[in-house]
């Protein structure tokens, strides 16, 4: 089998070759269709489709292969209205790259899948080539783009951090066993202790990697691995600080889903959200007075944060709404205290049409307040040492936010369910593939 | 205590203040000279530093914080040719952001820290905030972002793959067992069956992210957690691609670390490389030859790709050389074999200054072979079902490979142990902090 000379062409860039050149295609045989006079191919790479043509007399001497087969076609450029991009490959030869494919289990060419999640999840090494799985990770790769890129314009430094930890991050439950050596250690819930200390370093940093929580949930938001964007910054002020970061992160994350995931974008229709230049605010208290709720409720109930998603949007034009000063009894131990009333914290929860998305805040800098903090919780501070020497030798003021990447690409696009928009999930009940 | 309503300036900024403003610093006290007539202050920020200097008279009055201590500082911008950037902070007033931190276990100020490499990791939470050790990270930074800006302009998306797994990744040996709400599964060593599936839906992807090792090695060399820097690529004629490929990777890490880790390059002066158009490339079997090793051996001794990184310099003035055609008996079974001679593999390692940087190369892609492959190796297919699954349904030739980042940072600014570069390195020894 000798290979043509001639270039390949990317099939998005077909519509500008010459017409009557010679080009070359590679790609997947997306949809075969032979009718009488002629055969048409559909040829997928990673930029877009193609068409190829065949006259019924070139489709008898050619092996037309099946669909998803590997294929290179070498024919010419053929202007034709109505092919997509007004250019069409014909009299084509066709010279297979493997063998003929075998009859995947979905009509990947179809507008949808038309199976249920489980059998999608199942066949996930070719349910994924459907343009509409395909669609939703490339939201997720352009709002990691967007995360990082905003936060390296603004002095953030890019860290990693042990997933082996050799104990929990924040409790003692929910987390997955290793046998490290023949040693116990813990796969690593969040990197939240590592982010702190990391700011003694760095000031600003940020983390995008796997976290892991044993989370016997069955629901349609929980992921057993999931993918975690971390920041995490100094010398605030307060929280509010933390909270005008995250504002940047997330009008830079649907910059970039605009900018290059156009596409994807085409194909899914994903109501984008515009961010404002400053995201409303509520405290937590005057959010339990607008929604008619008791004064001593400790949380928002998935009621009070709908109706408090409708108030901003009726309010203050906003799709997002940041409640401040959540009681200090729900945070974890690191929330730093509002300073005028240390019933409330100066953390936030930022809701994105009505529904948490984003939990940050403020955290505890000095030494002795983590201590204490620590033991007020029942945790022995001879159990966090290391972490405590970053604050023994001069922490900043400091605080930091997370946003769980298949929770936003969900809520961005409008999946009913995390695992649509994961490449591979894992939960309580799927290991595979 | 009040808030100057200054806004603050970055120690890197300072000497661009008009002389006789008012400017206020952040950052964390690096050193405190007490001389008789006059206190130096040097404040670290994420930008550098800047120095504070208090006639005797003002540091009587004020509370000179300790080293580390954060502290805001509001002075004057004052000309001083001796200063570094010509400018310093003058009457000053400081205020400390957390109580006064302790003595550190490093003088950190020092140009070296000065201490065993087990003291440093056991002290990571402080020890990094030491330049050489940001400096270290700091390439390691530059060079993620080349890795990917290089692959994102040549059309690979970036994927996240599962790093919990329900067998092992390439074979039973060195992986570490989880325990997964009651059932066994394992660390991902390394995202190569995901990142080939996913060829068949991206053509074009990379991964950055943890892998995981359980290798009883106590080496400069080894880690049980590292960042693999993994790439793959469809439609390729052969592994010369991918070479071409992770040329182009190289050049860009190389180039990103220059244009954006320039004070860490000016810290650690590392004798960065020049990464020629074309990398010279060798067949196995000619690289025996030319070091004098008997035609039979099945790998590269370390004194033979000293060798051969020494004959790279002097034939063709490079630091890496691509040796070609490894012998197939030693690669894992999914290698593609050389078409006219299927002794030997499309698959290189690539030497950096005479030492295996990268393995990469050309995979199998037709289901038939990787069967025969696996059944060859004493693997049962069925063990292996998914992966194949994405065979059957059409693969196209493709190949890539995978950098360490820790080894190549290592490399790069001539580290002796990949521990020196690794924020919280990872071992048969170490689990903390």
């Amino acid at each position: 089998m000798s290979i043509p000379p001639v270039p390949r062409v990317l099939a998005a860039h077909l519509p500008e070759a010459a017409p009557g050149t010679t080009v070359t295609l590679r790609g997947h045989v997306h949809r075969r269709r032979v009718l009488s006079a002629v055969t048409f191919l559909v040829v997928r790479d990673r930029s877009g489709t193609a068409q190829v043509v065949l006259r019924a007399d070139e489709a008898g001497r050619t092996d037309v292969p099946p669909e998803e087969t590997p294929i290179r076609v070498t024919g010419v450029a053929t202007t034709n209205p109505n092919a997509p991009g007004g250019v069409e490959v014909t009299a084509p030869r066709i010279d297979l790259l493997a063998d003929p494919a075998r009859t995947p289990p979905f009509e990947l060419w179809r507008p949808s899948l038309g199976a249920g999640l489980a059998a999608i999840l199942d066949h996930a090494p070719v349910s994924l080539r459907h343009r509409s799985r395909r669609a939703a990770w490339e939201i997720a790769a352009a709002s990691l783009r967007g995360f990082r890129d905003t936060l390296d314009r603004q002095g953030f430094r890019e860290v990693h951090t042990p997933k082996l930890v050799g104990s929990a991050t924040e409790s003692g439950a929910d987390v997955f066993p290793v046998d490290y050596f023949g040693r116990p250690a813990f796969l690593a819930q969040s990197p939240q202790f590592f982010k702190q200390q990391l700011v003694g370093v760095f000031e600003r940093v940020y983390e995008v990697g796997p976290v892991f929580r044993a989370e016997p949930h069955d629901t349609v938001r929980h992921l057993a691995e999931y993918r975690s964007l971390d920041a995490e910054l100094g010398f605030i002020d307060d929280h509010r600080d933390v909270l005008r970061c995250l504002r940047d992160v997330l009008d830079g994350m649907v910059t970039e889903i605009r900018r290059s995931a156009d596409e994807a974008v085409a194909v899914l229709s994903p109501d984008l959200p515009v961010v404002p230049d400053e995201i409303p605010t509520i405290h937590f208290r005057d959010a339990l007075r607008l929604v008619g709720a008791p004064a001593d409720e400790p949380d928002l109930a998935p009621e009070h944060e709908r109706a408090l998603g409708a108030w901003a949007r009726s309010e203050h034009g906003s799709d997002f709404l940041g409640v401040e000063g959540y009681p200090m009894a729900k945070r974890p131990f690191y929330t730093h205290p509002q300073p005028d009333d240390p019933r409330w914290s100066n953390s936030f929860d930022l809701l994105f049409r009505g529904i948490e998305l984003v939990t940050g805040g403020q955290r505890r800098h000095r030494y002795d307040d983590c201590v204490s903090a620590l033991r007020a919780k029942g945790e022995r501070p001879e159990d966090h040492a290391e972490y405590l020497s970053a604050f023994a030798h001069g922490m900043p003021p400091h605080g930091g936010f997370a946003i769980g990447l298949e929770r936003w690409v969900a809520r961005v696009i409008g999946a009913a369910n995390v695992r649509e928009v994961t490449l591979y999930p894992r939960d309580l009940h799927r290991l595979t593939p």
